[in-house]
């Protein structure tokens, strides 16, 4: 990559979480809204909405950037040598600002405040273990279907978020990004400020994790 | 394009539209009455309904027409030079005829009045960001995909809708001909003649502009 | 097809529509009993496990038998000489059986008494144009497919039905074999045997207006 | 296989088995606690999560060791020479081992005790008939699929366990580790250990079943 070939890169890399956020935060705040109280009802319409829109961003922005949205897996990426290292830092101001500015046009669309702090307490072991779990099998899924099924890279990592929201206890952020950014918004898919960095910590250690396992159970294609 | 090889493409956008549009009406109509006011359930199946049949709709007219269903799309398809302005024209108006057809056959199978207006006030700054949000994804969608997966037009449409009904507080209209048609329904599905104007202007705004970045954005296939 | 490769394809058709019909069935009965009363949620249930199966059995089945599982179908498959009258015939006994085994399935598995008569009525001009477009649209999805892109033709029926669950009053059966079935449930699925007749009569005249259209619209394969 | 060729398929056994019985586990528990007692709801969660989660693991597992994650499996594909008798043992410790684990870790993610034993009473002929019905289709839809159209195992069987979830009594475990490692939860998803056995015995009867129908109709390709 040289600083022009960024160019197109580094701009996937910003519409696209600018789609991916709004769609996390918009979501929640329709399905919120509208479940009458029963979460779990919410929960299928944030689940839906985010595994379709992941679907669509990667299937349109993959050959561009990767369709990363995401520092945990721009590290992974950087380890393989897949991006180079200016160009990862590019990637992850472009998640910020566009994933940020997601967050903010969520909230211009349902008239809420633009700046907002959320106040939802996500913490404890459980929840530390799953951001954990969830990263970890977050970068198995793109490493296993980048090597495994290439073209299938968009419905595995949709359907791996879609399962995640279900399985964790913390509904799987796992990506210091979005979880960055959803301490931006006070509703259904916040964050408290005073969470991030602990969620951020058994993110990257998840995706490293699941990097090392992966340079070996992935090393040949096997069929 | 000659006129005879145009028979063939107006038909299809004219029951496509037809179904797509009953689709919407109907699955509203059959939502709203199942869901004992929780809405989100309500809205859960009407997107269920919407992108499976959008999927489908794709699949069997795309190579027909382009499956286009929406006057914002023909105008970019009529920008972009892959349809003839006299197409574009009969397009729309197959879209519009096709479309209002679809919304009466909804409304006589649930046994309703066949012609209604919308008493649905869908308007405010956060509606109108939102309608010019969804179809600017939604032509980045398309043109994303016809780009660098062509052979996935049919679902990343159906999923990129099946977000938008959840990300956008206006639930992703995205369709002047939709927004015209639905002002005939009032049901869950409906919108107030007043506010539809307002809708349209959004949404050609945002399909414009994601012309214009797909220019620069998908100019060259890049995998 | 000779006698003896009959044999395959006709134990498919058995198979497909013991497994279809047990879905159909087996499926709203568990919804309703679990939805507490929210119709929605019990069809939402009963949507998601229908268009699940067909997707299964047509893409395992399909090349053996075509994956019919449905009268209507087969008569367009014997109109357009895929399937000789003898075939047609095997084919249609196949369904009925294999279809009704089960719903006697479902019934026991649920520990329900295994004969029942349904007492749901499911009438009058709207549920009956409803039954018209479902199969209209189904037959249509079929040819459309199998001509645009054989490939997906599992995905399309899928979601074909999907659809139709929820924007036609009657939910789609579209199958005058499956009306017959559901005839023998009284359960959320059912249909009271009075009002199966004029299904059955909407049902194959929707087929047939859709084969004729089809043999116009999909004439040539156009991309 | 030699041994040393089996490290890979063993370790994908047992982290598939760890990734899927966390999920019905651990989406089962969320489902739970978030539904209000609309049983329907969270059966949906449930569904949803474990049939992503299959079609994730199947295609990244899949073509290193089969993506088995069931005795049941392992059994017919030894019956067919597809994996050796030592393979197959260490298959099935990988899978009660990595599932065993799978279920640790939702209870350690949703803080509950890590070792329980469930009290759902999951008894009764239908039940029993359910999960012959249930094992007999999953090998029925693993094999036709292997014969018909190989790369899409993945959503075939994601599907298929779709539909089981809802038209079968039990909700279709369908696999003995599963239902093993089930009794270790007390939650939405378990079964009382006095209910295991029968639960595997017509498990392994549907699955022998299955193997045997399918050696005569799938036996050769027939399109």
């Amino acid at each position: 990559m040289t600083a022009t070939s960024l160019h197109r890169p580094v701009a996937a890399e910003a519409i696209g979480s600018f789609f991916l956020f709004a769609v996390v935060v918009g979501s929640g705040i329709m399905a919120e809204s509208l479940s009458g109280g029963n979460v779990a009802v919410a929960l299928l319409g944030n689940t839906l909405a985010t595994g379709a829109i992941l679907f669509v961003l990667i299937t349109i922005f993959g050959p561009i950037s990767g369709a990363h949205f995401n520092p945990a897996v721009t590290l992974v990426m950087w380890l393989r040598k897949d991006v180079p290292a200016s160009g990862a830092l590019f990637f992850l101001m472009a998640q910020l600002a566009g994933g940020i500015a997601g967050v903010l046009a969520a909230h211009f669309m349902f008239d809420q405040p633009l700046w907002q702090l959320s106040e939802k307490i996500r913490s404890g072991q459980g929840q530390w273990l799953s951001e954990g779990i969830a990263t970890f099998g977050l970068i198995l899924t793109i490493l296993g279907s980048l090597r495994q099924r290439p073209d299938w890279v968009a419905p595995a990592v949709a359907l791996y978020i879609t399962a995640g929201y279900w399985f964790t206890s913390s509904t799987s952020f796992a990506n210091p990004a979005i979880t960055l950014a959803r301490a931006l918004s006070n509703s259904f898919a916040g964050i408290a400020p005073a969470n991030v960095a602990a969620f951020m910590i058994t993110q990257f250690s998840g995706a490293l994790l699941a990097w090392m396992l992966a340079r070996w159970l992935f090393a040949e294609k096997t069929d």
